[in-house]
């Protein structure tokens, strides 16, 4: 059964579950005590912080070993923001970081900080130009990530970190992504990173802050892992990560990157030929080699997610309706691109080709299903004679030239198939107004205009939710 | 190789290795996602947090897990704190609780909050009244442990629950040395735990938040754990905790609480008899079934603790030569009684009764071999002829009267051995006045004339370090 989540968490690597045995028995005790097995204790941890330093490309003592990846970017953002007040309350991340980083902002505006987002091209990458115009000089940390989670796009970090360093500004990098493939390049100061995604147990983090870094450590802390991470090492765990990720250091990685690259390579191209409407995302060169992400046009992706899981491919998405709070990803918002229909398909290490072939020989039939079930029509834009929708105020023949379409109260990808479904039926230069109190069709209706080469005149306020208006310019 | 140190961590529990093992293969998946990876997560998650609520009493969504029982606590208390700010701002806790209480009331003092510590009594037990007594208006919360983790002594959390309800203030009970052994009576409104210390992994922590209780999660909050615990869950450490924990809940727990009560009773009462100036310290009633703790007079506790390693024991100490800090343990200051030569013994699950014999039959010569490289005489006090300490500025035969003895520099035992070396040099009346640099010796020195039926005349400021002066009673 195939599982393509792997940027969710990679299942448990073989060296990382042999370590964890052998751990379990010699590495239970408190590695503070001055007993022989607190002595045992404390040398499985100082070899797993030397094993994962040099995995990382640090000094053993710039690391320590943190509950979660999320505990390592919260901790690391509050560090240096304390340690820098003096120089500045000034946060500034790119738009597309992980939501960890993002909860750090918000806690740091809510106690009187201030933040400032990159901006990200369409492929989702911040130009190093760009971060280091915002670097004004109250500026106390740039946090960017190494490669985004979703989309799978690499930031230029080794030039960010070069610009950050140059105007003397400490930059976190969250290495979450990238670390299982190689280290970080460049002088950046921080590194979080999350030892699940490289196929180390849940409940490791590494938070690595480079010599020379101001750095204060925030909430109550103890005596352990210098200060900067409270509470009983984790040691088991921490034994199985760092040696899963030494196992990942070796010259086997950089073939199996390239294998998986081939094979994302293949679903890039693929998936648009087999799957109509469907848009790829994220930087094609500049990315990760075992992710890609693309969307369906008209396609519920929670729907689209059970027929992939009931197939046998676990995948995540973007889309609203896969998300507890109804709002599409802030990094595929941050792109402009279109948010329904969204899958992540992520390889483990290892992936089969096989099991890619049979990914893309299933998806096709899946999203036409679920498109029929839907109501979408074959060629939804070229049909003048779709019925006018359920409930819509306005739209009859008598007046072609601007159309309302209400669908408030419907949830994505309903609006968009709604505006495709009329689009039609006004002349070349007339509008579609479309009422939706969906947070999707903010993000979905400009991003179909873009696909459609429709013009989106912008938004307006409505009695409930917003009025988006297109213009029919083909 | 006996290992006396379950208060720290305990081995693991079988059962909690087989879960472990078993949910490696099972739980590595993210619980949130929708995939029948994530949904098999969900079921194991699930089932923990069911299992380990009824072990402690509560309902499932009131109990989340944390990466350690310093994560529940320093959450627990923030939490609540926040949340009542309008309240007030005032913490009231015990002086005997775990460092990670100490350490959440430091942030909250250092932010602008209050605290008021309840003191304990010669055996380390609060009492309800006093708790109640310190219940101002402003008070937000309280914390009270409900058995302490360095001389096993039960606090009355159902009494001082009750009085908290009364008043209408939150309770939180440190819970992680009881709940091993049962669940924690009373009105509590929040309860901290840790697995390691029952058996389980490290890398779980329990946070129980009775409904009714406000509570306002502090920092960067994530959909994890109802928002209260951030960052991807330590699943396969979390259902091996669960399941131990539950375990514990058989009907074999109480036959070994009380068995391994019967051998702590022994260490109790065989200790004072076979090693001399020896102060068995603790509530000897309300206490847990399986720590005991002593100190002995005139040893280092360091050295100690390397004799007992070397005979194959591993135990742990409240000395302040066994800390980082240099400083006694805040649990027997808060008491008054002696802190050097300090052991405590916390058996684990199963210890043999034979180990626990052992035990005794080797203590007594190590302790006596760490006197006698300490210089120690057979009877320090009745030594008059002992020579003059090195250093001494004063106490010829000249002026008996009052000795002056130069300890500073010198590490405990040390200024305790060199004011027992010349007590008997002064006449009944007559004062030795003790210099010391020595933080123990602030401590060790009143015990001391306790012990000793001698007048602890008080303390001086001196150049360096405080002068003690001790009178002579007998």
């Amino acid at each position: 059964m195939p599982y393509f989540d792997a940027a969710s968490a990679a299942p448990l690597h073989p060296v990382a579950r042999e370590a964890l045995l052998a751990s379990l028995d010699e590495g239970w005790a408190d590695p503070a005590r001055l007993y022989r097995e607190g002595r045992r204790a404390r040398l499985l941890l100082d070899a797993a912080r030397e094993a994962a330093a040099e995995a990382v490309g640090c000094r053993p003592d710039e690391l320590v070993f943190t509950p979660s990846g999320t505990h390592a970017v919260h901790s690391g953002v509050s560090g240096v923001l304390a340690a820098r007040r003096r120089a500045g309350r000034r946060l500034v991340h790119s738009a597309v970081e992980h939501s960890s980083v993002l909860h750090a902002a918000e806690v740091h505006e809510a106690a009187g900080g201030t933040r400032a987002e990159v901006a990200v091209n369409g492929a989702g990458r911040v130009a190093a130009g760009d971060v280091a115009a915002a670097l004004t000089g109250d500026t106390a940390l740039v946090a960017v990530q190494s490669a985004n989670h979703e989309v799978g796009t690499e930031q230029p970090v080794e030039e960010v970190a070069g610009l950050c360093q140059e105007a003397g500004v400490p930059l976190l990098v969250d290495a979450a992504q990238s670390l299982p493939w190689g280290r970080v390049p460049g002088a950046w100061s921080v590194l979080a990173a999350s030892a699940h995604k490289w196929g180390g147990p849940p409940g490791v983090g590494l938070l690595v802050v480079r010599k020379g870094t101001r750095f204060a450590p925030q909430g109550p802390a103890d005596e352990r892992e210098s200060g900067r991470s409270a509470g009983f090492e984790n040691l088991p765990a921490i034994v199985a990560a760092a040696a899963s990720l030494r196992a990942l250091r070796g010259p086997e990685t950089s073939a199996e990157a390239a294998r998986l690259r081939t094979l994302v390579d293949r679903i890039r191209t693929r998936v648009p030929e087999l799957v109509p409407d469907v848009e790829v995302v994220g930087d094609p060169v500049h990315r990760l080699p075992h992710l890609v992400t693309f969307s369906c046009l008209y396609v519920d992706g929670e729907t689209l997610l059970g027929e992939l899981d009931r197939a046998g491919f676990s995948v995540s998405s973007g889309s609203s309706c896969t998300s507890s709070t109804l709002i599409p990803s802030h990094v595929l918002r941050a792109m402009g691109v279109l948010s329904e229909g969204n899958v992540r398909v992520s390889l483990p290490y290892g992936t089969a080709e096989a099991e890619v072939e049979r990914f893309l020989e299933v998806l096709p039939g899946l999203v036409r299903s679920v498109r029929e079930r839907l109501g979408v029509p074959a060629a939804p834009a070229e049909a003048p004679e779709a019925a006018a929708p359920q409930g819509a105020p306005a739209g009859t023949a008598a007046e072609p030239a601007d159309l309302v379409v209400d669908a408030l109260g419907r949830r994505c990808p309903i609006p968009v198939i709604e505006l495709a479904k009329v689009i039609g039926r006004v002349p070349v230069g007339g509008t579609v107004t479309v009422l939706s109190d969906d947070e999707a069709a903010r993000q979905d209706i400009p991003a179909w205009c873009t696909m459609r080469e429709q013009e989106y005149v912008g938004e307006r306020a409505a009695e409930r939710g917003a009025a988006y208006v297109v213009r029919r310019r083909v």
